[in-house]
């Protein structure tokens, strides 16, 4: 570590005045990737970036890239970043922490007018929450080459508004062509998202990797009928069958304390009090730490899909998204390990629930992750909290990461 | 029976000219309440009584009473009835048949030059479908005093028109006092709207009443999180117990044969792929045509509720409606069987699932109803069909109903 620390105070009022962009009740944010709050959120950070005289990159699908130039500007960057899109009843930190972490550490730099042999950046990757457009990790993901451009500029939201018109709107179709310049390396601060570190005592995760992870969209297609005339025997009700997938997708999620299953969407249409539903569509997100244990649980969900499907009401899965098992580099893990014992921070290592932009960037480049605290291992909510020592400490860590990493050959 | 029979080409004719007025494709009508297209079909039908020298007298809420006089003017009439209006996409039976089916009778009388002691009239009652301006049954609702005329004219649909502004642009404000004459008794022929007839192979549904309903709004609040980091040992994950409370609802609507229960919405909130819900709301629709029975049916799942709701997940069930079981004239209902038998139709008892003006007018007057079968059970749906030979039937069978009831004191 060097002698060097974040300004700490500047950090958190930072946070305190991003999430005033797209506020909703009891200190939320609501900022749906590429709405105007988003936008807005954007506009506050490149407004701070400029100021400090940092110039701020972006591409065709939206990630913004703020440099601090170094003595080698043809040397590959070290690249922080994460993002400043929220979840529909977001907190003040998922995402917002590891950028504007990355950017009080390029301002900490430059206040200590340290030189560096390579540039330092910081990237802000457009739509990793996927609450509005799907899949999450977009803006990384076309980054990475994980998928096109073209095939994502067509993804339409619920309202039939498409990642193409919203990015034309704000104007970034005109920008670099995603994926345009190599990155060194890449370090995402975040919270945990999660109750591991507090319940533990600790402050930093030293993330070794992440879950592998399948969704699944689940259709369940009965007959719409009136509530009141069709005796139940004659009904093909797809509601019945739901219980049988939430008990699949719970048994399934329990096989072993580290297996993960979730139901988030549950729509029935047409979703009136006297009409049996026609169709109901569900959304179930499996995950486990061990690539092998998953694909156990996706063999097991789509089997007993098929055992519940029935000429009556018909049950169909798409698995369709899988992300596997990530694993961070190892020389960046311990430079983690080395700043946490060096300052006295309590560390423990451990494997990131939630998917992050970091995995997809571990398939290019050398990526590693710290995790600080959360309360209650809330996220994905207004209450969502990090003590402001925490956050402090966090972007310490950041800080002697990036410097550790920046001379190197 | 007599031996006069309706003329059924003749009925079929005017269902199919009917349908014209509002058309939409695939054989559908759309004439919602107090529409252009609504108050088309009703000069239609009108200009076929003026043709006939029925009257045609109308009220305050735009109900229309065509009457073919009786040898005793003063004696309180027998009325036929039901609707002209339609859902969004509907067909071209659902109260369309009970209507034409009345002057049919008319006609046939006049025909055959037969006098009757009482009047007999055709009811056509506003908004019964309830699709444009809540709540449905609006017309026959104000002609037995369920509403007044008041609240039922400041009443607007989504578009913010008013039933005021529609009934004065019709030229109805000017009409009579709803309920200003008194009935002697009502009958109504219907398709079924269910799958029962059909698939008995009957003909003709003898109505004994109409079900008992109760509707509850039911609430699972558990705590959002994020679907990875958290164990399933840590969460307050609602969906588990969505299913619990299907199972509860499925169990309690199938206690016998008679009953039903429906869950027609579920809304899971935020309903983000990767976000535990925090809250899921749906509906549950208990029916049963015994009032004690139901009340058996509210008391189990009630219970069933509580015995669900925890300190980790909490459940609570709120009865926010309750529509008392309906019984029907049993000398009417006996003349219905009657009439059945003789003509050797077969027929079976039925309960009606759903709401009709008959609920309305069984308050008030000696009431029952007709049922005729619908293909597949389909109604509020283009694809409603009843075969030429069974609304022939019907229709005979509501002219000997109303022939053993004219000339009686």
């Amino acid at each position: 570590m060097s002698d060097l620390s974040v300004n700490a105070p500047r950090l958190w009022a930072r946070l305190m005045d991003m999430a005033r962009v797209g506020a909703i009740p009891n200190d939320g944010s609501r900022r749906l990737s590429l709405s105007d709050a988003d936008e807005g959120g954007r506009a506050l950070f490149v407004s701070w970036c400029a100021a400090r005289g940092f110039s701020v990159m972006h591409d065709q699908i939206g990630n913004l890239f703020v440099r601090r130039e170094g003595a080698d500007p043809k040397a590959a960057p070290v690249v922080m970043g994460s993002h400043l899109d929220t979840q529909p009843n977001g907190g003040r930190f998922d995402g917002v922490l590891g950028v504007l972490a990355g950017l009080e550490v390029l301002e900490t730099l430059a206040d200590a007018r340290i030189a560096t042999r390579r540039p330092v950046e910081v990237a802000v990757w457009t739509n990793e929450e996927g609450a509005r457009f799907q899949p999450a990790m977009m803006g990384s993901g076309v980054h990475c080459g994980v998928r096109t451009l073209d095939e994502t500029l067509a993804v339409c939201d619920a309202g039939g508004i498409s990642v193409r018109e919203e990015i034309t709107r704000h104007g970034y179709l005109s920008g670099l062509k995603p994926g345009h310049h190599a990155l060194g390396c890449y370090v995402e601060l975040h919270i945990e998202q999660g109750p591991v570190l507090e319940a533990g005592g600790k402050t930093i995760g030293v993330v070794t990797g992440g879950q592998a992870i399948r969704w699944y969209q689940v259709t369940i297609t009965g007959e719409e009928t009136h509530a009141g005339p069709v005796p139940m025997a004659m009904r093909r009700d797809p509601v019945p069958v739901l219980a049988r997938v939430i008990d699949l997708a719970q048994a399934v999620g329990t096989t072993d304390e580290q297996a993960r299953a979730t139901i988030g969407m549950i729509v029935a249409q047409p979703g009136s009090i006297n009409v049996v539903p026609g169709q109901i569509i569900l959304t179930v997100d499996l995950r486990h730490p061990d690539e092998d244990r998953l694909t156990e649980m996706h063999t097991r969900f789509m089997a007993g899909v098929a055992a519940l499907d029935q000429a009556r009401v018909g049950v169909a899965a798409v698995n369709s998204w899988h992300s596997p098992v990530v694993r961070f580099d190892a020389g960046l893990v311990e430079r983690v390990r080395d700043s946490a014992a060096a300052r006295g921070y309590l560390a423990q290592d451990i494997v990131s629930g939630a998917g992050h932009d970091a995995f997809h960037l571990a398939r290019m480049v050398p990526t590693t992750m710290i995790f600080v605290p959360c309360r209650d291992g809330i996220s994905h909510n207004e209450r969502e909290y990090a003590a402001p020592g925490d956050v402090a400490a966090g972007a310490n860590v950041l800080l002697d990461v990036v410097l550790k990493s920046v001379n190197r050959p």
